[in-house]
């Protein structure tokens, strides 16, 4: 823990160099952080490798481990998103608002860092660059603490974002990884007030809730994902099957794709059987009411809380517009919610009503992304409605301080 | 405590009713709110009356009473801040951006209430109207546990709030003050997540001390605030004695009061001596070299940690402006700091470096307050950095939704 605290102190020392750099400079880090990933990549699949064998004898589960590969192709995805973040506006400096009061004062809002972020995830190491591209270029500096499951991949990250980024001018202490992955590095992580500003947990229910229960530092709930799709009764048919099969489908294990289907009870005998087909290869939990389409599994309470993160799917037929948005208000994380409407006034009173980051009509919950909303990359995706709400990007990671300008004046 | 749980069930009930509430309909309740403090005046004088007797048998601080205690014309500012709030722009459905993506999805970010507000906090009466206004007006539900010593006159204020505000159209179970003030029901708070959205503690480092280490909500903290001012080498004299005196005299008990000043090395002999003269009745604790001026008492580690809210300060004489902040950095609670100089270089350092809400040049850290800074009035003064920073109007308590439209668009 005194490592920690070390780690800490020379990450504050970081922060305030960081805080200053100008924009070419910290541009000139990432960018040649990225370099360093594609000229690194063979020692990053080698470490990699080590993580997804060990995770195979373990037997995780394959969603698991999709999470945690990394290729060729996977590692140049990652080196251009850095690149993307390095073209980016710089949120920093930038003048958010202002005014001159009567009496003379000039009030000025900045954007400015945040400090010292601390990142916690699970076993996602393209998250380790992601969040280090977005850090830096918000002149903030970043303590981060990877799941054991990746510890290898991280490792081998983290030593290129060192290398590469002191190259470029980068401050000593500003991209730190804990090489101790036991509980106990987490939840001193936690308790670490006036060290850490903020701290975003990344992964599944089971690590927020951790955080969520133990943080005394601010933090940024992120990543749990109970979404829904709501087919209303005057869906394109079609369509209805497109969204909620690429929704469902595409790549379960993450946070925006679906984990529930709500239908209509006018278009279940129309939707459902076409439904059905598209979706075959996930296992569906209904309704008593989806028995009559050969929905044989019954959905359970604990089904419609469940974020499954796997070829899974809850289905379960409403009376109304109005009932689905009470079941998403009632067991939904506040993530992303979808309607397939041809109806004006359904649309809207979805849209209103439903308390989510991302209300979507006509769309699959799957472009709930930073990279997709054109953030360039993003540091997670927010399920709580303070500070940030939806996918993060750079000025997500930022706050603001006035400066007041005055001539002598007294209250 | 099922109590209290049923109130926040009927205040998140409300809060979705006063989201979509329309702008004429919620200044006509908070302005009903305020005909109602002023027409009750008399019932509110004699409930504070009440608080105001029980706090002096128990020997409370004067500071702290005079905080307490409300006047005929106290009432009449409180109502005229509650008549501020109606005339003031509403925050909710302001389109904050927005984007049309390459695949045609329109992304728009739309700003919409917290939902259920919970506000803990001390002795301060107008405190209750203040929240109470700023909560229907962003379309809000509040939820506000005072202390026990102003229990009676935030009791009679509430029961204003839902005669009037009801008169006017406000839901049931927007305005709930929890009459139980015993430490069970601030903790029971605490851990409503779920119940309540956002956790705001207004009052002492004691208080806000606690909110932090034991909120599971989501919390944003305030109040809590070690000012201080720096006299720069080349200050003008006559602006850094009416800066400081005002600073630390013109309302000692409050938060933006300084409780540390600093003096450049260069201009002790010509400063301090005019500075003591305009302090008299303060009591100074000084650094060593303060002792060559009649600074007696000695300053510990401790007082520069201390927030007195009261007519002690203490004193440091410093090498320079990088002394002033690191000291500010190290001892400050990042609220309110002032310098006073004629040296540009000096000003800049200070206002990039200082790692404030507020950072001040040539003016008294006095003029952090949500009215000072023309937000009408204020619902604290956050002293992170996360979701607000500084005084905290109508927008500070809002989020943020993301509406997508599109029309069958796949990932």
């Amino acid at each position: 823990m005194e490592q920690l605290i070390l780690a800490a102190k020379q990450a504050r020392q970081a922060s305030r160099k960081l805080g200053v750099l100008s924009t070419k400079v910290k541009n000139e880090i990432i960018c040649s952080i990225a370099d360093g990933l594609v000229e690194k990549a063979e020692e990053i699949l080698s470490a990699n490798a080590v993580d997804i064998k060990n995770a195979e004898e373990a037997g995780l589960k394959k969603s698991f481990i999709d999470r945690l590969r990394l290729s060729e192709a996977r590692i140049a995805d990652i080196a251009a998103a850095l690149r993307e973040v390095a073209a980016l506006p710089d949120p920093i400096g930038e003048i958010v608002g202002g005014t001159k009061r009567p009496n003379g004062l000039v009030i000025t809002k900045k954007r400015v860092p945040l400090g010292v972020i601390g990142i916690i995830f699970e076993a996602r190491p393209n998250v380790t660059a992601d969040a280090i591209g977005l850090c830096l270029k918000s002149g903030n500096a970043v303590i981060l603490r990877g799941g054991s499951d990746a510890i290898h991949s991280n490792m081998a990250i983290e030593a290129v974002a060192n290398e590469y980024g002191k190259k470029a001018g980068m401050p000593e202490g500003s991209v730190y990884l804990v090489k101790d992955t036991s509980r106990e590095t987490a939840r001193f992580l936690m308790e670490m007030t006036g060290y850490i500003d903020v701290l975003i947990p990344r992964g599944g229910k089971g690590l927020i809730d951790n955080v969520v229960r133990n943080a005394k530092v601010p933090t940024i709930q992120t990543g749990a994902g109970n979404c829904h799709v709501y087919i209303d009764a005057s869906a394109d048919i079609d369509m209805a099957v497109d969204i909620i099969r690429n929704a469902k489908m595409s790549r379960p294990s993450v946070c925006n794709a679906a984990e529930t289907l709500l239908v209509h009870k006018d278009i279940a005998a129309a939707f459902l059987p076409k439904a059905i087909e598209a979706l075959r290869g996930v296992e569906l939990r209904g309704c008593e009411a989806c028995r009559a389409f050969g929905i044989d599994i019954p959905a359970t309470e604990e089904d419609y809380f469940e974020e499954y993160n796997d070829l899974i799917l809850a289905v379960k037929i409403v009376e109304n517009t109005e009932e689905a948005i009470e079941h998403i208000n009632k067991y939904g994380t506040m993530h992303s919610e979808a309607i397939v409407t041809k109806d004006y006034a359904s649309a809207q009173l979805f849209k209103d009503l439903v308390d989510a980051a991302c209300v979507y009509v006509n769309a699959s919950t799957r472009f709930t992304d930073g990279g997709e909303f054109g953030f360039g990359a993003e540091i997670g995706i927010s399920s709580q409605k303070l500070h940030a709400r939806g996918p993060m990007g750079l000025t997500e990671i930022t706050t603001v301080k006035y400066v007041i300008d005055g001539d002598g004046q007294i209250r």
